[in-house]
C-alpha cells in the first residue's frame, strides 16, 4: 500500500487542519456545530484536490458534502447503517471515515476502491456499484435488525436517476407495506450520469416546483380572494382534506411518509431535517435537493463533464491531455450508429441511460426520434427493443456488459426465446480498470453463449468491431458485439468493410505444433507470442456459432490448442471450444487461458490483465509451460488411452 | 398433431354451438352484442371441460372470459395489438383467435402452448410465461408503429401481481414521459399466485375502495354539514382543486391517465369502456376488477388451488388422484426449511411471490415473523437477502431456475461479490414439462458456475436434497442447491442426515474403461446405464467446487469420461470438468451428455428428457457409440500427438 510522504502529509495539515484533526466520525461528532460549514470546505478542497490527481469521480462527491457531514454528525455511524447508492458519491464519506490519507491511492492498484466496499471499512455498509440496490439492501439490514431486536437506524441514501430502476421500485413497494423502519433519502440532482428521464422525474420536478402541494393553497386563495370569512372555513377544511386526500406524492402512495424537499446544500436544515428524522417510527423518504458538481465552478457548469474524469488542473478545471490514441471502441461504435441510422430509417437506438459512456451523444443529436434513453432500466431497454423488433423497426440496445447482466432474463426470455432481430452493442467487456470488480464485464460470453439462437462476437480491432456491427445488425435475429473499454490496436476504420460471413473465423498466421484460437482482445497479445513461439493464430471472431470446420482443421495439425479470450475461464469462449472437440470426438491437448475465478480489484486494465496472465509474458509463459509438460506427458497420456 | 375424433367435435358444437361458429375474431366481431354473454357462457363452458382434461391454468382464464371477448369485440385483431401479460390468461384467447379445436393438445407434446407464442398465432403478439414483460413489449410496439406511420392501438394486460415487478415500473415510467398512444389494462384480481403483497396492492385496495376520490367529498360534507348556503362554494372550489391535486393516483403521479375501476364481469360496461378508450390518444391505465376463477364455483372458492391444476371432474372441482410418490423436492425443501426454522432463530426465508409453489406454506404458517413473501420482485428477493446477511441473520431465498434469471446481476454483483452467507434454494432446474421453454431451468449452472465463491450443488435423491441445503445453510457464504421439479427417486429422508463436506463427489458404482460423472438427476439414470455397460458412475454433487481428485482419479483410471446433467451443454457442469482437465494438463477422451443448444417445447417430462437423449435409452446410446469412436480413433489420435 503506497504511502503518503511525511511533507505530502504536512502540506495536507496546512490546506486541511480540520479535516486532519478527524480521524472518524467520533473526531467528527465532538465538533462544534459551528466548525462544520469550514470542514464542509475542506472536505471540497480536499475532494478536488484528490480526483484533480487521481482522476474519479468528483461531481456527485461535490454534491453530497453536507449530506455526509450531516449523516456521520447525526447518526450514530457505523452503528447507524448508512448505504451509499451506486457509490460514486461516496468520496466525502471514504474521508470522514478515516481513510483521508490514503485517497490519493484512489482506484489506484492496492489502493482505496471508487466505490464503498465492505472489506474496506466498517463504514461501508453495503458494496455498491451498480444502481439501484441501496433500498433492497437497507430494507433487509432493518429487518434483520427487527428480528435481532437491535434498535439502529438504517438509511439508504439513493439518487433520483437511480429510483427509477426496477429493482428500487420493488424495494420501496416491499418496504412501504411492512411495519418497519427505514430512511430513504433521495439525493435529487436532478442528473444520474446522463440527464434522468421518465415520468418519476417529471413527478420530482412537480414536487419541486411544489405544484402539489401548493396550487391546492394557492387555489383557495384565489377562489376565496375578497371573502375573508370564508377563508378560516376552507383553511380548516383544507387541513382536514390534507388529512384524507393526501398522500398525494409518489412516495406516499408506495407507503413512505414524505419529508422535503430540503436545500441539501444548506447544512443548518441538512442537520435540524436529520435531527427530526432520527428515531422517527416507520417508513419515509427525504428528498434533498442538492447540485452535482457544488462549490467547485468548473464541475457546477458541466456535471456531466465532470462525473467521472481524468486527472486534471484543478485551478483551471482543464483535464490533463492524454496521448493521442486511436479512437476508443465506444467512439467506432458511435459513427457506425449515426452512418447506418443515416442509411437505413428502421434503426432505432436504446440506451438504459449511458447515452454518452456508450457514445451516442451525436446519434441522440442528428436522430433524437430514434433515440430512446429509458433511464436506468436494463431489463425494460431489452424487453423494450424485443417489442420494436416485432413490429419491423431494428433496434440497437448499446448496454455495458456488467448492466447487460441486470437485462440477462430478458435477453432469454424475450429476445433469444423468440428469435427476435435485436442487436446488442455490448461495450465494457472485459476488465475495465480502475472502477474494478463491480464493472469488470467477465461474465458475459459465459452467461450468453448458452442462449439458442444468439450469435456473439467479439472484435480483435477497431475495423472488426465495425463490421461485426453490420454483420449483426444484418442478420435477422438476435446478435451481440462485445467490445472492450477503451482504445484497440489502432487499425483504420473503413467506414465501407463488409459485413462477416456468420460462423467464419481467420487464420492470421501460420506456425508450428501450437495453434493459439483467439478472441476479441488477446488476438494482438496472441500474435505477438506466436511470433516468438512459431505459433498459428487464428482470430476466432465468432464465440458463437464457432467455425467448426477451422477448430477441427488447427485440432488436426497441431499438438496444442490454446484458447485466449478476456473473459472468466468457467464456461466461456475456450470452453465453447472444448464442448466442439468432445462432441467431435476429437482428443487434442488444450490450454484455456483467461479470467480467473475470482475477482479482479481495481488497477489499470494493464495490471489487471498482467495479473491475470492474459499480457504477452503472461500468455508466452503459459504456452511455453503447457508445451513443455506436453513433451514429458506424452507417453503417459498414450498409456491412459490403452488402458 | 393429434386431433379430435368427429365424435368429439360434434359433440362440442352440441354443448358450445355459438363458439363453433368462431373460427377466428372477425366471426366474433359479426355477432350481435346481444350474443356475447351467451358466447362468454360457452367460453367458461369449454374452458372449464379442456382444462378438467388436460390441467393446465385454469382460474385466471375464467377471471378473464368478459375482457377478452370485449377486446377481441371492440379492436381490430390482430392488427390492433394485444400483448396478455404472463400468459396464463390466455386460454380464452386461444379459443377465439382459431385455436378452439385444438385445445384438448394443451400443454402436451406437439399440441398448444400454455402460453400466447408468436409461431403459434398471428394473434399471439408477444410470447410470454414470465411475468411483467408486457408494457415493456406493448411500449416498443407502439414506438414502432408511430416510427412507421402506422395507426393502430396498442394494448397491455398486465395483472396487479405482475405490475409491482420492478420491469413493469421501469416501463410505466418510461412509457407515462412519452408522447405516445398506450392503453394498459390492469387486471386487478387482487391475487397474483400467491396473495399480492407490497404497497401497490394497498393502493389498488384504496383506489377500489374509493377512498382517494370519496374521501374528498365525504370530508367536504361531513364538515359542511348544516351550512347548505356554503356547500356550494364549496363544490365549486372542490372540482377546482380535483383539476389542481388530481393527478393522485400512483399511476396518474407515473403521466398515465386513470380510468376506472370497472367491473370485469359487467361486460356491457366492458365494451363501453372499451369503445371510449379506443383510438384515444395518449396514455392510459384501465382498471378492471375481476374474480379469478369467476363463473366456475369450485375454482372461486379456491383461486390459488385452481390456478394451475392436474385434471380434475368438472361437476364436483375433485382432483383425479394421482399415483401415490414419495413427496417433491418442493417438499423436501419446505420440511428441511421448517424444521431448521424450528432449531435456528436466526434463519430468514425469502420467495418472490412462490411460497406455495416453492414449499413455503407451513412455513410461512408457523415462522410469520420470518417469512417475507416480496411479491414478483426476484432483483429485490435477492438483494434483500444480501442485506439481511449483512447483519447477522441467515437468509434463504426459494427461487425458481427460470426466475433466478431475473436476478442475475443481484447473484453477481450482491450476494457473490460480498461472499455473503445466502442460501438459495432453486427448485425446477432442468426440463420442467408442460410449461414449455419459458420456465425450463436449462441455463443455471452456466451463468452461476462462473461466480466466484458461489458453492452449487445438484442431489441426486430427496435426501440428498435435504443434506446439500443443510450443508448450503451451514456454509458461511453464498451457496445454491439446484433441484428438479417433481419427485425423486423415492429414497427416504433422514432428517438427522450429516451436512455434506464441500466439493466432494462419491463413487456410487466401479466399472470399467468407462466413468460416468452424474450429476443431480443424472444421477439414477448413470446407474441404470452403467449396469449395462459395467461402467463407473461417481455422483459429483457439487458443480462447483469439483472434486478434482476423484476427477484426476477417474480419469487415470478410465478411458473415456462421460459427463451428463440436466442443463445445456454450453458452460455447464460437463464443461466444468472438461476445464480442469485442461488446467491440469490431463489429455482423456470425454463425451458429454446434456441439454442440446436449442429451445425444448413442452411435453412431458420424460418426453423431454427422451427427446434430449437424457433417458436410459439416449444416455445407453450415446456412450456406446463413443466407446466404438473411441475404438477407431485410437491410432489417429495418438499420430496428433506426435504430430
Amino acid at each position: 500500500m503506497p504511502d503518503r510522504t511525511p511533507s505530502d502529509s504536512g502540506a495536507a495539515v496546512l490546506r486541511h487542519p480540520l479535516l486532519a484533526s478527524i480521524d472518524s466520525p467520533s473526531d467528527l461528532r465532538a465538533l462544534p456545530e459551528s466548525q462544520l460549514p469550514e470542514v464542509a470546505h475542506e472536505l471540497r478542497s480536499l475532494l478536488v484536490d484528490t480526483v484533480s490527481r487521481t482522476g474519479g469521480h468528483l461531481a456527485a462527491g461535490l454534491g453530497v458534502v453536507e449530506l455526509t457531514l450531516g449523516l456521520h454528525y447525526v447518526f450514530d455511524t457505523p452503528e447507524d447503517r448508512v448505504v451509499w447508492d451506486v457509490g460514486h458519491q461516496a468520496y466525502p464519506h471514504k474521508i470522514l471515515t478515516g481513510r483521508r490519507d490514503r485517497m490519493h491511492s484512489l482506484r489506484q492498484k492496492g489502493g482505496l476502491s471508487g466505490f464503498p466496499k465492505r472489506g474496506e471499512s466498517a463504514y461501508d455498509t453495503f458494496g455498491v456499484g451498480h444502481s439501484s440496490t441501496s433500498i433492497s439492501a437497507a430494507l433487509g439490514m432493518a429487518i434483520a435488525a427487527k428480528q435481532r431486536g437491535e434498535r439502529r437506524n438504517v438509511i439508504a441514501v439513493i439518487g433520483d436517476g437511480a429510483l427509477g430502476a426496477g429493482m428500487a421500485f420493488e424495494a420501496l413497494n416491499h418496504a412501504g407495506s411492512m411495519d418497519i423502519d427505514l430512511t430513504v433519502i433521495l439525493n435529487d440532482n436532478e442528473m444520474s450520469i446522463s440527464p434522468p428521464v421518465g415520468a418519476i422525474s417529471n413527478h420530482l420536478a412537480r414536487l419541486l416546483s411544489g405544484k402539489l402541494y401548493t396550487s391546492m393553497r394557492e387555489g383557495s386563495k384565489s377562489a376565496l380572494r375578497g371573502m375573508p370569512q370564508l377563508r378560516e372555513l376552507v383553511g380548516r377544511w383544507e387541513e382536514h382534506m390534507k388529512g384524507m386526500v393526501m398522500p398525494s406524492t409518489l412516495f406516499e402512495e408506495l407507503g413512505f411518509n414524505y419529508i422535503g424537499p430540503i436545500d441539501g446544500h444548506d447544512l443548518e436544515s441538512v442537520l435540524k431535517t436529520l435531527r427530526n428524522v432520527k428515531g422517527m417510527p416507520g417508513q419515509r423518504l427525504l428528498h434533498v435537493v442538492t447540485h452535482k458538481g457544488h462549490g467547485y465552478e468548473p464541475a457546477e457548469g458541466q456535471p456531466v463533464t465532470f462525473h467521472g474524469v481524468t486527472p486534471f488542473d484543478r485551478q483551471t478545471g482543464e483535464f490533463r491531455k492524454s496521448k493521442a490514441k486511436g479512437p476508443t471502441y465506444t467512439k467506432v461504435f458511435g459513427s457506425w450508429l449515426c452512418d447506418t441510422a443515416a442509411r437505413d430509417p428502421r434503426l432505432v437506438a436504446i440506451t438504459p441511460a449511458m447515452c454518452e459512456g456508450s457514445g451516442m451523444g451525436e446519434f441522440a443529436k442528428r436522430f433524437p426520434q430514434r433515440f430512446h434513453d429509458v433511464g436506468i432500466a436494463e431489463q425494460h431497454a431489452v424487453t423494450l427493443a424485443a417489442g420494436m423488433a416485432c413490429e419491423g423497426v431494428k433496434p440497437v440496445v448499446a448496454i455495458y456488459s456488467s448492466f447487460l447482466q441486470r437485462a440477462f432474463d430478458q435477453l432469454v426470455h424475450d429476445v433469444c426465446l423468440q428469435q427476435l432481430d435485436v442487436t446488442l452493442a455490448v461495450d465494457r467487456g472485459g476488465l475495465v480498470g480502475a472502477d474494478g470488480a463491480t464493472h469488470a464485464g467477465c461474465f458475459d460470453l459465459s452467461f450468453s453463449r448458452p442462449l439458442p439462437d444468439l450469435v456473439i462476437m467479439a472484435p480483435a480491432d477497431e475495423n472488426e468491431c465495425r463490421q461485426m456491427l453490420k454483420t449483426g445488425y444484418e442478420f435477422n435475429g438476435p446478435a451481440m458485439v462485445r467490445y472492450p473499454r477503451g482504445v484497440g490496436p489502432g487499425v483504420a476504420v473503413d467506414p465501407a468493410a463488409p459485413a462477416l460471413p456468420i460462423g467464419r473465423g481467420l487464420r492470421v498466421r501460420e506456425g508450428q505444433r501450437v495453434a493459439m484460437l483467439a478472441f476479441g482482445t488477446m488476438v494482438a497479445p496472441a500474435l505477438e507470442v506466436a511470433e516468438e513461439l512459431d505459433a498459428t493464430v487464428a482470430n476466432m471472431r465468432f464465440v458463437k456459432p464457432l467455425d467448426r470446420e477451422l477448430i477441427l482443421a488447427l485440432a488436426r495439425e497441431h499438438a496444442l490448442l490454446v484458447t485466449l479470450e478476456e473473459n472468466t475461464l468457467a464456461g466461456g469462449a475456450g470452453s465453447a471450444i472444448t464442448e466442439l472437440l468432445n462432441a467431435e470426438g476429437v482428443v487434442v491437448p488444450v490450454l484455456q487461458l483467461g479470467l480467473p475465478d475470482r475477482n479482479v480489484d481495481h488497477a489499470t486494465q494493464a495490471e489487471q490483465l498482467a495479473e491475470c496472465g492474459l499480457d504477452v509474458a503472461g500468455i508466452r509463459d503459459s504456452v511455453s509451460r503447457a508445451l513443455a509438460a506436453l513433451e514429458t506427458k506424452a507417453p503417459r497420456r498414450e498409456q491412459t488411452l490403452a488402458g
